[in-house]
């Protein structure tokens, strides 16, 4: 499928605006091969401002209208009160509205188009300080990647479908309040967090940074769920890497334990191996808390390591392509393997190799969060999946990128490094993943296929990987207090 | 015993300073009838700033002055930049450093005085943020209780021994770097944090507040430990509140489970019920892995609930008086109950009375701490005691607390009031507490005559109290996003 991106363009307008002038061969909807936005630098506050925050309840809802902090569309003219004499033909009260916090990422764009596709009503709420970790370290996706703005007019041109965007930080609960007033989710999709592991351990402020953003973020949701939509379901993105690597086997979030002639099903215990995956266990307490506590109704995906970068949707048009990770601090074993690969960088195995971790396709992560909303917990619930098809040692991943890579006459060599983590790189791993089955997801299995496929779009970009990039460059034992810099 | 801080009293001077000027008929130590102290305003880093920061090793330490953010006393001449030509004969190169985070606080003040009374070389560090907690929600201590100032001053002049103090917030990682620079502990005791559960559940502000400042302070305590005093043995104060109320005995921070025919020794599953005990919570998962990937070496103690005001230290003299808080924010089930039978109010019992928890007696809490530093963690190790000595219900101490009532003429009655919680009521409860015992923790034991003494105590302050405060005012389901404001 690699040709059919290469067949596509998408040229900036001077006006700042898109035009998604060709499509992939695989788009099956009509656009406009021009569409011309119309964009204002008016923030949120006035936007909203001007508009009745409608009462509570569906049958009050607006029409669905693209609201955004930096960016309301031509589309806003049509924008209405929605005060219940205001629906218009497109009232919409009877689909679910879903808002993806971190809806510019890598797992959140995937997400956020193939709900919509879904005829989900979607809003996408990021503050997009992804893009700025990439500029302050030096890295840039594989893939190149169009903004936020020109993304979603890409996609409203191909499918007709309006995305909602709120920029703005979660940590702000002012800005979370207007976002949740305004636009009144059905369901929350939490992927708004700091995601990496090295960038979690790059330094005290770092560190300090990751945990902060992400429980209190996090936090920010629980209240606003509470306050303004206490129905609402939030699908939060947990991590496997919670659990640790106990030598039992790893249960779904919790664990019937028999001691001392008594017993109990608790919480699987957890020990997360870096400030990152220690704040996902932080989120993961708060939750079930406040599931106790207050009523909430909570899914905690507790996600493998995502590979991949096509889903259906995005494929659709080179502005919707999605990022893709290679580098040290953000790429994820496979698709950094893939990218060493095909510029002829030998593999990266960290330690022993034998680090062990369930993997999935990112068309899978899709289809899994469409799942938990379409079957969302009831009041009260906290419910834990775990978010994986297979698993793999990273010995594995190696010897399968190297098989594959043969293939298509690519000379792969690996090379062990010092493993710049506290692991264990030799562990028994057995993690159970049916409940996402139960409910009826068809994984995609990893394959020579699919190595073939990611393996082939590596190569298709080779020309824009930094070699600088691919070497560990952060250590779990050198972390230091002071702030590191980033040289040229 | 009551009688004697009713004979004791101090005056404040017109220069602010203090004279201690009659000691508890107790006080085995011949001090000044009147002792004026220098007051300087100078911040800390000019006082730092001034002197050479001595370069690691004991060899090298400085003499024991007191340095104080804004209060440096007259024992200021004596420093000299430990350069080690400038050993005094103060020079205490063999008595280990001991850094009490949070030492003005109701633990932390206790803890102080006796770590000091058995030689340690101590300071405090601490914002004094709890003072202003009181000021901000209209609350009060029973017993008046002196500046931390004029407390460490009177201490001197009691025992000739001084306490360093470090005003200001471990949040704060410059002022954090500073003190450890300054003291070079070779323990931290960290008592410094937010810690009433009903606080943490007033508003959104003071549960995001709550976890901010324990999370991020105990993170930059364990950053500093790295890299400044990479051998400091770290005791923290967790709760036995992080184990909740399972269904099965709560061991000491591990458990041993068998699993599908295999067997895995892994953190015990923890249940916060507040977000104060969930910071908790978070801090013993963080401080687990920096021990695993650093080689920290820590001692959590989960504590169970203190009772008690008197230790052989603070008794001394009325100026060294701990805090004793009866307020339905800090005060905690015991204390509250014996203050409530002195001044005539109904116990309240919140439902019906069965929640079971671990207690202690101040002066045990004293002594625990001491025993764990004087007994320290392996490098590397994460070590965790349950620190209580007794299981009661809430039912069992109001019925204590009515008969030991009768004994000096109360009447009390019991009055059972809507539970602002949420937690199981009624539950099964048996927690191991072995690990301090087998270091040779001596327990003081819950009996009718201790409670004697608190109830003659609280009938000592009585008019002191201010009824408002003690009935639940914060409702674990109620809390809203809103700020909630403090009517006078």
């Amino acid at each position: 499928m690699a040709h059919l991106l290469s067949t596509c363009f998408y040229s900036k307008l001077s006006s700042g605006a898109t035009s998604c002038s060709k499509p992939s061969t695989r788009c099956s909807v009509i656009y406009p091969t021009s569409l011309t936005l119309r964009i204002s630098q008016s923030p949120i506050k006035k936007l909203i401002s001007h508009r009745e925050i409608p009462p509570r309840g569906r049958s009050t809802r607006r029409s669905n209208n693209i609201i955004t902090a930096a960016l309301p569309v031509s589309q806003e003219a049509n924008t209405q009160p929605s005060n219940g004499s205001h629906l218009t033909s497109k009232d919409s009260s009877k689909r679910k509205r879903v808002m993806i916090i971190g809806g510019d990422g890598y797992c959140g764009w995937a997400t956020a188009l193939h709900l919509s596709k879904m005829d989900y009503e979607v809003a996408i709420v990021d503050n997009l300080v992804r893009r700025l970790f990439d500029h302050q370290l030096g890295l840039a996706s594989l893939t190149p990647i169009a903004s936020i703005h020109d993304r979603i007019r890409c996609w409203k041109s191909l499918t007709g479908k309006d995305i909602e965007l709120y920029i703005g930080d979660i940590c702000d609960f002012e800005f979370l309040t207007e976002t949740f007033k305004s636009f009144e989710p059905d369901t929350v999709v939490h992927f708004g967090e700091q995601r990496s592991a090295p960038y979690s351990m790059i330094d005290r402020s770092r560190a300090v940074f990751t945990q902060h953003n992400n429980v209190i973020g996090t936090l920010n949701v629980l209240f606003a769920i509470k306050e303004f939509r206490e129905d609402c379901h939030l699908v939060k993105l947990g991590t496997m890497g919670e659990y640790g690597t106990p030598n039992i086997d790893i249960e779904e979030g919790y664990i019937t334990i028999t001691h001392n002639g008594r017993a109990d099903t608790l919480p699987y215990p957890k020990q997360g191996s870096s400030f990152y995956h220690l704040s996902k266990v932080h989120d993961s307490n708060n939750i079930a808390f406040t599931c106790k506590a207050w009523g909430i109704r909570a899914t905690d995906l507790n996600q493998g390591v995502v590979y991949g970068v096509r889903t259906d949707e995005t494929e659709m048009h080179e502005v919707l392509c999605n990022r893709l990770d290679y580098d040290a601090v953000f790429g994820t074993a496979l698709n950094r393997f893939c990218v060493q690969a095909a510029v002829g960088h030998p593999l990266t195995v960290y330690g022993k190799g034998g680090q062990t971790r369930g993997y999935l396709d990112i068309r899978d992560t899709v289809q899994c969060v469409e799942l938990a909303i379409a079957n969302p917990a009831e009041p009260g619930e906290f419910r834990v999946f775990n978010q994986f098809t297979e698993q793999f040692s990273v010995n594995d991943l190696a010897a399968l990128v190297t098989k594959a890579g043969e293939k298509i006459g690519l000379d792969v060599s690996t090379l062990s490094v010092p493993n710049p983590r506290v692991e264990a790189e030799e562990h028994y791993y057995n993690a159970k993943h049916t409940k996402l089955v139960e409910l009826g997801l068809k994984p995609h299995i990893l394959s020579d296929s699919l190595l073939d496929s990611l393996l082939n779009f590596a190569v298709q970009y080779k020309d824009r990987v930094d070699r600088k990039q691919i070497m560990p460059s952060v250590s779990w034992k050198k972390i230091g207090a002071k702030p590191k810099t980033v040289a040229a």
